[in-house]
C-alpha cells in the first residue's frame, strides 16, 4: 500500500489514533444547540484576563491542558505542538502555549488551521517522529472582530451574510496508542480564488476551496460521497453550504445527503442572531471535539470527512482591494475498534 | 537507528536532499557584502507592483519558480509547499504562491519560519509523503516596517539596536533525488521568554531561544560545537550574537569559534546604516541559499547547523504591554557526495 494517494492525498499505513480531545467555549456558544456537549463553558468571555487576546490565549492553554489530562499524559509527554489562530502573528497561540514548553510548529491557515494541524500532526505520528503530539486551535469573537472588522465598541451593523466568530478552542492529542478513532488519511488543500471581495461573506469565499479539496479527496481515494457517513465542513454557514453543494454537483458529486457544517451546527441562527453561522479556527475544532468525534468514537459513524475551511485575508490585503481566496484541508477520521 | 533523538530532535534514516535553492533580494541587499552571490537583485523594491505587500508576494513567486527550475522540475512536480512570512495572516505567502496551485501548509514562526519550513519539509520527504516539496519564506523592509513599527513615510529615527528587515525571499526544493547536500536532522524549538519588551531590540529577544535550541541540539545528538563547521543563526545581529555566546557559555558550550549570523553577514552595518544587522524571514533564507548552502554543496563545509530565529510579537501584543518571546528551529545540513 502506497502512502501517497493520487495528486494531493495521503493514506497512512500506521494510522495515528486520536487519544483525546477537549474543548472550551464562550457564553454564547454555551447557549447554542451544542451547549450541553462542551467540556467547559465560560461565564465571562474575558476568562479572567485583561484583554480579548489574553482571553483567547487562555482558551488554548485550557483546551491543551484538558486534552492532555484526558489522555492521561503530562505536557512533557507531548513531543510537538501544531497550533495556530487567526490573529496577526499568531499571538493567541504564542502566549497561550508558551508555558507548556513543548516544541512548537506555528501554523496559519485561517479557519482551516484545525485541519492543517491535524494533518501535520497525523503525518508526524505516522512517520514515527513522535509518540504523542497535540493539535490546538482557537478563535475569539471579540479579538477577531477587532483584528478583521471593527472593534465591538463601534457597534456596527452586520449583514446577514456575515458569520459570527466562535469564541472557543479545541485541542486534540494524537498518538500511537490505541483508541476509538484514528486519522486514516488526509487531503491537503490548494488556495482557490473565485474573485470574492466581500469580507462580510466568508462562506462564499471559502466554498470553492472546500469543493476543490472534497473533490480531490473523493477522486484520490476513489470514493463516492456515500463512502462517508458525514462530510463536515468547518464554517461555510448557510450561504456557503448552498454554494458548496452546487459546485460539487457540477463536478459530478452529490453531497447534499451527507453534508453538515460546524458553523451551522453550533448556533441557532434565528434565535441567536448569528447571521449565516459560526466561523473561526475555534468553530470547527470545538464542534469536532464536542460532537462529531464522539459519534465516531461511539461507532455511530464509521468514517467521516472533516474539512475545516479558511478565508485568506488581512485588513491590509482587504483594504488594498485584493480578493479573499480560500483554502481547506480534509481529514479522514474512522472508528477504530 | 531511532529517528527520535533526545527530547526534541529527529535524525532522519532516509535524509532528504536539498535539490536546489534560489534567492531574490532588494537593492540594498544587492549593495551589501553578498551582492554578487544572489540569483536576482531587484532595481526597484516594488518589483513592478503597486504595493509593498504585492512586491513581497512577487519575491516568493520568483524564488519558488527559480528553485523549481534549477531542480529541473515543474511546479506540478512539487507535492507540498511549506511557506510563510511576517505579515498578518501570512498574506505575502497566500497571494504569492496561490498561482502555483500546489497544496499548501501555511506556517508562522516569525523570522524562524525558514527553519520551520525546512524542518517540516524534511519530515515530509523523509516520511515518504512526497518526492518533492518546497520551502519558501520572505520578508520585505517596507511591508514589515508598516506591519510592525511605522510606515516609511513617517521617517522615524531608529535606535542602533534595531535590525533592518531584509527584502528578499529564499526557496528550497527538498526531495529524495540525490544532490550535494542533505538535511540529516532537526531540533524543533520551544518558545522562550526572557522578559524583553523592546521591539527595537529583537536580537536580545531571540538570543535566549537560539541558545536553548542549540544546546538541545548538541545535547540530543551528543555533539560539541566543534562537530559543526559552522553554527549559523538567522538574524540575531551584533547584540544578539554577544548574548547568545554568553548564554551558551553558561550552559557549558563555547560556540564563539564557529558562530556566524546571517543578519551580520548580509549587510556592511557601518557603510549601510543597518544598525545591529539584518532580520526577517527572508534574511536567513537568502543567506543560506546564496552563501552557506553553496559551501556545503562544494564540500568546503561538511556539516553545519542552521538556526533561524524568530521574535514572537504583533503590534497588538506589543501595545498591550506583552513581552517579546523568541523561538528558533535548528536544521542540520551535511555535505553529500
Amino acid at each position: 500500500m502506497d502512502v501517497q494517494v493520487g495528486k494531493q492525498s495521503l493514506q497512512f499505513e500506521r494510522a495515528p489514533y486520536i487519544l483525546s480531545s477537549a474543548n472550551i467555549v464562550g457564553k454564547k456558544e454555551g447557549e447554542g444547540p451544542l451547549g450541553k456537549c462542551f467540556d467547559v463553558v465560560g461565564e465571562d468571555d474575558k476568562f479572567g484576563q485583561n484583554t480579548w487576546e489574553e482571553a483567547e490565549s487562555t482558551l488554548q492553554k485550557e483546551a491543551f491542558t484538558m486534552a492532555v489530562g484526558k489522555a492521561k499524559l503530562k505536557p512533557e509527554d507531548i513531543r510537538y505542538l501544531f497550533s495556530g489562530d487567526l490573529l496577526g502573528q499568531n499571538i493567541a497561540t504564542s502566549f497561550g502555549l508558551m508555558d507548556t514548553q513543548v516544541p512548537l510548529f506555528g501554523l496559519y491557515g485561517a479557519c482551516s488551521t484545525c485541519g492543517e494541524a491535524l494533518s501535520l500532526g497525523a503525518m508526524c505520528v505516522a512517520g514515527g517522529y513522535a509518540d504523542y503530539v497535540a493539535a490546538v486551535t482557537s478563535s475569539h469573537f471579540a479579538s477577531a472582530e477587532k483584528q478583521f472588522r471593527f472593534p465591538l465598541e463601534y457597534a456596527n451593523q452586520r449583514p446577514l451574510s456575515a458569520t459570527w466568530t466562535v469564541t472557543g478552542s479545541g485541542a486534540f492529542v494524537l498518538g500511537t496508542r490505541r483508541s476509538k478513532a484514528r486519522i486514516t488519511g488526509i487531503t491537503t488543500g490548494k488556495i482557490v480564488d473565485y474573485g470574492i471581495k466581500d469580507s462580510m461573506n466568508m462562506g462564499a469565499a471559502m466554498a470553492p476551496a472546500a469543493a476543490d479539496v472534497i473533490a480531490a479527496n473523493l477522486s484520490d481515494f476513489g470514493r463516492t460521497p456515500q463512502d462517508y457517513d458525514k462530510i463536515i465542513t468547518g464554517d461555510l454557514g448557510t450561504i456557503g453550504q448552498e454554494i458548496l453543494i452546487d459546485l460539487l454537483k457540477h463536478k459530478g458529486y452529490d453531497i447534499s445527503g451527507v453534508h453538515l457544517d460546524c458553523g451551522i451546527e453550533i448556533y441557532d441562527a434565528d434565535a441567536q442572531g448569528t447571521g449565516a453561522g459560526g466561523s473561526g479556527c475555534g468553530c470547527s475544532a470545538v464542534t469536532l471535539s464536542a460532537k462529531f468525534l464522539k459519534q465516531v468514537e461511539e461507532g455511530k459513524d464509521h468514517r467521516i470527512l472533516f474539512v475545516p475551511t479558511g478565508a485568506l485575508l488581512s485588513t491590509v490585503s482587504f483594504n488594498e482591494g485584493k480578493n479573499v481566496p480560500g483554502i481547506a484541508h480534509a481529514v479522514v477520521i474512522e472508528h477504530a475498534s
